[in-house]
């Protein structure tokens, strides 16, 4: 069902470099390379959909799911003052391959900033490997705590 | 459950002037009174939520759902470029009830005025009601359809 051809499918399926901090059978949720704050994250469906209408029932609630646990581990990680989820469709889903953001904030920060059209500048990989590990040890505590 | 202190959990039990355009035993669904574009839809659950880590499973499905629903039925009625859906969380809610935004989008939008902080000015009830009145229509004719 994943399409070679999509850069959503290979990265939903680990056929690129990732930042993953969660997967299941339906989902893989990997950070932002270019984050909006430390912590941002996508959640993409392994299987190729475009739109949030194309989504099946297993994977629509499989991504609501785990927006839930990753809103979680980012409280717990990082206290944001809130958490934003995005995501756009059609024309404004530039990967073509359904994505949603999962995004913490803090007071003061504009989300229209989010949307200002701006080239990814280097990507601090070190960070992003930094910021991975401890999402990954929270997410483990905050699914240990709902078992 | 509901809370007559919290403006939210009246939207969401009709306790208040909305334009609901669908519900189920979960969540409603009504016209943002002061829309982005025409079609603006508002999903809340109707317990009261605060956060999206909050939310039960059933109540997080009814709205991953509700927005697929709305979705197909904005498509229809205004082929719009592009849907964005997007809900905040936190200090960044201002109802202090969760609630999704799912919002049509035309090319050259830039979603970035959605963050502008702009006093609704007066709403034209009229228009609200007669973008109810064809939403109804559509999302009729969506669930047949998926039946």
């Amino acid at each position: 069902m994943d399409n070679e051809n999509c850069l959503g499918c290979r990265l939903a399926n680990k056929n690129e470099t990732i930042y993953m901090v969660y997967e299941d059978d339906y989902v893989t949720c990997f950070l932002d390379h270019d984050p909006f704050n430390e912590g941002h994250t996508l959640i993409l469906p392994k299987q190729h959909f475009h739109d949030v209408d194309e989504l099946d029932d297993e994977t629509a609630n499989a991504i609501m799911k785990a927006s839930i646990l990753i809103s979680k581990a980012l409280k717990r990680l990082f206290q944001p003052d809130g958490i934003t989820i995005n995501q756009n469709g059609g024309l404004f889903n530039e990967l073509t391959h359904y994505h949603m953001h999962v995004v913490p904030r803090y007071e003061g920060q504009w989300f229209g900033e989010f949307y200002s059209e701006e080239a990814v500048g280097e990507v601090d990989v070190w960070e992003l490997e930094r910021v991975r590990g401890r999402m990954m040890e929270v997410i483990a505590e905050v699914m240990a705590s709902n078992e």
